[in-house]
């Protein structure tokens, strides 16, 4: 989608931003995912559950995509959900901020 | 795989002990699933989980099947595994009683 040269402090800062950005929301959905385990009380509470992980999984399968002509639209998406901030991203060029506040402001 | 004739009664037995077997699996599997994710700590852990509970449900989507051919192979197999007592089956036919022995003996 985005043809952009990065440079290796850019990859190193991307793939900083990004992995941080990852962990944050595995963090989160562990948490929740251990509250919602702690409310189950019958069999089809149960596979409710089952069933919200495999598509939150499946989501985040989606989301988390370190492909560089991918990473414009990931970071902007993490912005938007609040997964990331944007001064993360500070060393990335003028260029690809743009490109990302663009993304952020549609 | 068997062809038996069911009576009425025995139809009633036969769904009775059935469905009680069929609660205390998903019971004992409940408080095993809670007592897991009470215990995740990671990612990692949440997702083997998921995998785990996704595996025992298919197995269970497996077991638990009520055609009349295959109740004696059904309660055979929840005998063995702890889930049904075999005098839940008072009142079915001296001939399937046999079968299932037979098949328990095996």
């Amino acid at each position: 989608m985005f043809d952009l040269r990065w440079s290796a402090s850019e990859k190193k800062t991307a793939r900083s931003a990004y992995e941080q950005a990852r962990e944050s929301v595995l963090a989160e959905l562990v948490t929740e995912f251990k509250a919602r385990a702690a409310a189950v009380a019958t069999p089809s509470d149960m596979w409710a559950l089952e069933d919200y992980l495999r598509q939150r999984r499946q989501e985040l399968d989606g989301i988390f995509d370190y492909r560089y002509s991918q990473l414009p639209l990931v970071f902007a998406r993490l912005i938007r959900e609040g997964h990331l901030d944007e001064a993360r991203l500070v060393g990335l060029s003028e260029e690809k901020l743009e490109i990302i506040r663009g993304l952020l402001s549609r």
